[in-house]
């Protein structure tokens, strides 16, 4: 059985694709195991708010396409997910996901009552509940691109788009922020690695703008 | 020879770590490898607004822990990166990743004129830079976090943390957001997982608010 890519391997592999092959779908099967591994994403009280909006039918896939800004063709994926970061998870799960961590012995049932009302207060004072939002559903973004790498299936994450008339078309409410499009699916040819900065030009040691010292500990 | 995990397993086994082993440091050859990784994330014109500040001096790590709001114990990890998103990249870094894309094969020399005014002019009207960097550079971390995970570093991810004084701490200027905190190294103990809510609550097909169908294409 093939046991996948490792870690290494998918990150190296992976590209942004610009073109899709229409004619091979993503297995349901496959797809609701990305979904699954997506959620694993990390998040502040493990309040979870990222949202996956699931477009495969191919009228709704141009519609996304129409919304975005710039060349548009990985919208013929397969499938396309709108990222979405929920801003009020508190207010709504906080009480399934604190007890179902309790039933898991990831926290002890005598903390539970301190954490929900923790993490309760603090999301009520969170100065820009739309920046926490959308910093979090770009981690499950992340995770989502990355758990389809790791499974054969490649990936166009877009962050340039209208946000107005994707809210209108889809029905997103305004305390969703929209994260980024994801379309998933297998590329029709993989574009060549564009390059990165060197490491020295993107890491500092100890304090900013200080030279990055891989030896020094 | 250890390949290392597959993304699969690495998902699955990823956890925020509480306490890291004092005395495991990471090799300076595995801490370089996992940065290099982690710029292998995508980016909007591959602009690359991450950027990476790793803080090893046990002095400077206490510092970030007093900056950080909850549980600070994570930041005994032998590496703390606080992991930031530079506003201006066009500005300063455009040419050289362009002439790179071009010098790749990436993109055709032809074309590279109008991707570097294309690119130039959509950042200039960028609503929110701040939130762009802060979006870009929570990829870069989540890139970071799977890289460590893949080559058998844990990890935690922080999203809660006081600006000021870390900018002031770290010489951190005001064109570069602060994403998150990443602390990287050897787990004294593995917390349990502490479960996820149901896909079918955090997706849906086809239309916000519309339920979940894995099998309808």
């Amino acid at each position: 059985m093939d046991r996948g890519s490792t870690v290494a391997e998918a990150l190296l592999a992976r590209r942004t694709i610009h073109q899709f092959d229409p004619d091979r779908p993503i297995e349901p099967g496959s797809l609701v195991r990305i979904l699954e591994l997506a959620t694993r994403a990390p998040s502040d009280f493990n309040l979870q708010p990222w949202r996956f909006l699931v477009v495969r039918d191919r009228k709704d896939r141009q519609k996304v396409g129409r919304c975005v800004l710039g060349p548009a063709a990985w919208a013929e994926a397969p499938v396309v997910v709108i990222v979405l970061g929920y801003l009020h998870p508190h207010q709504t799960h906080l009480e399934a996901i604190v007890d179902e961590m309790v039933r898991r012995g990831s926290l002890h049932h005598e903390a539970a009552l301190a954490v929900k009302g923790r993490a309760a207060s603090t999301m009520a004072r969170e100065a820009n509940p739309e920046s926490w939002a959308g910093r979090s559903c770009m981690l499950a973004a992340a995770w989502l691109v990355l758990a389809a790498e790791g499974l054969g299936v490649q990936s166009a994450l877009v962050e340039r788009f209208e946000s107005a008339p994707l809210r209108q078309a889809f029905g997103i409410p305004d305390d969703h922020a929209i994260g980024c499009l994801v379309g998933l699916g297998h590329a029709l040819e993989t574009p060549p690695f564009p390059g990165r900065l060197p490491l020295d030009a993107v890491c500092f040691s100890d304090h900013f703008g200080q030279p990055f010292m891989p030896n020094q500990i």
